[in-house]
């Protein structure tokens, strides 16, 4: 059942990866939303259109969880089958830059953090897995990343936490051995997942963190909230991704 | 004359890159030089040997300027062909990322910026031209980004001006779209020459700056000291790449 669903949902975002890359001409509508660089195009909503009525055929009953709204209106709790969807993350990327973005789907069972889907979009590299199966790249499997230390680790820090020195993170990032920011947490995640950053910390929105929760997990990496006792799904989180070693590194300077 | 140096320079780059590539399976050493972060590997000394051996065949009487010192000694002008070589830029890149890092190559006569080469080592994408030929990515040459002002760039800061606030960098920062960090300075400029970034402001040793500033001044676009009134290519630099109008709006700002 999960074994049909998962084969279908990898090629539904293969198929709107197409139609999103055939974009990159620049045949799409800009919108801002909260703030000037807060995008959203018509792409986003294309996207996720698509995504969510195909979830609604592929997993019939399921409720779903999405950026730009064409969800469930009300989603209070995570009872049963429910779907997460970030149908374009890194749109300011997306619009500036053509590279640099992705797309993220979640499924969360009862609660559980059960499939992540993680697409790079311009590399058509899609990291997937969960519910006990492994995390994959395409086809490969992927080995968890060296337990490095926060010293000896590359950790990736969203520009307003570092810029306001949120919960020290400033200290953070001058005890690790370089600071990067990619503008986006497909990439960021995809990051930590291959061992590329150490860490990657952000307050980020449900279908910023779904997938790439799922998937750290599976390969027994720390996701931790810094600013609460626990993670909510269903609300913002101020989040660590990162291995052990780096993530109790960083716990101790933001406590 | 200028012509045949160019084409095998190119030449001379895709071998080394090359062999780089093959060496991402780990098969190098490590050492630190003036920090712990700051790397350098077996790999940055064979490209530098092999790049400055060449380029003394290549061009027969020039002068070398490269980061690891198996270049010129004295060097204290720029009188004739002087060539200024980074033979792995983004080390740290390379060596935790395995991806992210490149290869740069500059040729100066009589102290004019007059070649420039920036390889995208795992894309194995080479930036080059100069000398009025215009700027090409391979084959394909580029057009000059758009003239972007800060509000509306991308802009690149080194995580140190960041975080000690140097100059006021952060409220450029701030200013901008969004503010990105990859950790390579042929990274970041490439993404200038490529209109991904609107700016790009670091502390640039000769070898970090001199392929660079030829293939931005090639299109066009601002290159300027923040800290001093000219640029010394034989000397550290506080600089900016950036367009014409987010170059004017960062210089306002760090005055």
């Amino acid at each position: 059942m999960l074994e049909e669903i998962d084969l279908q949902v990898q090629r539904l975002l293969r198929r709107v990866n197409q139609q999103t890359l055939r974009h990159l001409d620049g045949s799409y509508q800009v919108a801002t939303k909260s703030s000037y660089s807060d995008l959203v195009t018509t792409i986003d909503r294309q996207n996720e259109q698509e995504i969510d009525h195909q979830l609604r055929v592929i997993d019939p009953g399921c409720r779903i969880l999405s950026e730009e709204g064409y969800g469930d209106r009300q989603l209070d709790d995570l009872a049963g089958h429910v779907w997460i969807v970030d149908p374009l993350d890194g749109t300011l990327n997306f619009v500036k830059q053509h590279d640099h973005f992705g797309i993220m789907l979640a499924l969360y069972v009862d609660g559980h953090p059960t499939l992540g889907y993680i697409m790079d979009a311009v590399n058509q590299a899609l990291y997937h897995g969960g519910n006990g199966w492994g995390v994959f790249k395409g086809d490969h499997r992927l080995t968890p990343p060296a337990n490095t230390d926060l010293h000896d680790s590359l950790v990736a820090i969203s520009s307003s936490l570092v810029l306001d020195d949120v919960a020290n993170l400033t200290q953070v990032a001058r005890q690790a051995s370089g600071l990067r920011m990619y503008g986006s947490a497909a990439m960021e995640m995809i990051g930590v997942l291959s061992g590329e950053l150490g860490a990657y910390i952000s307050h980020l929105r449900p279908w910023d963190l779904a997938a790439g929760r799922v998937l750290a997990e599976e390969l027994g990496l720390t996701v931790k909230s810094i600013d609460a006792d626990g993670i909510s799904v269903l609300s913002s989180n101020l989040v660590l991704v990162a291995t052990k070693r780096a993530g109790q590194d960083i716990l101790e300077l933001t406590d």
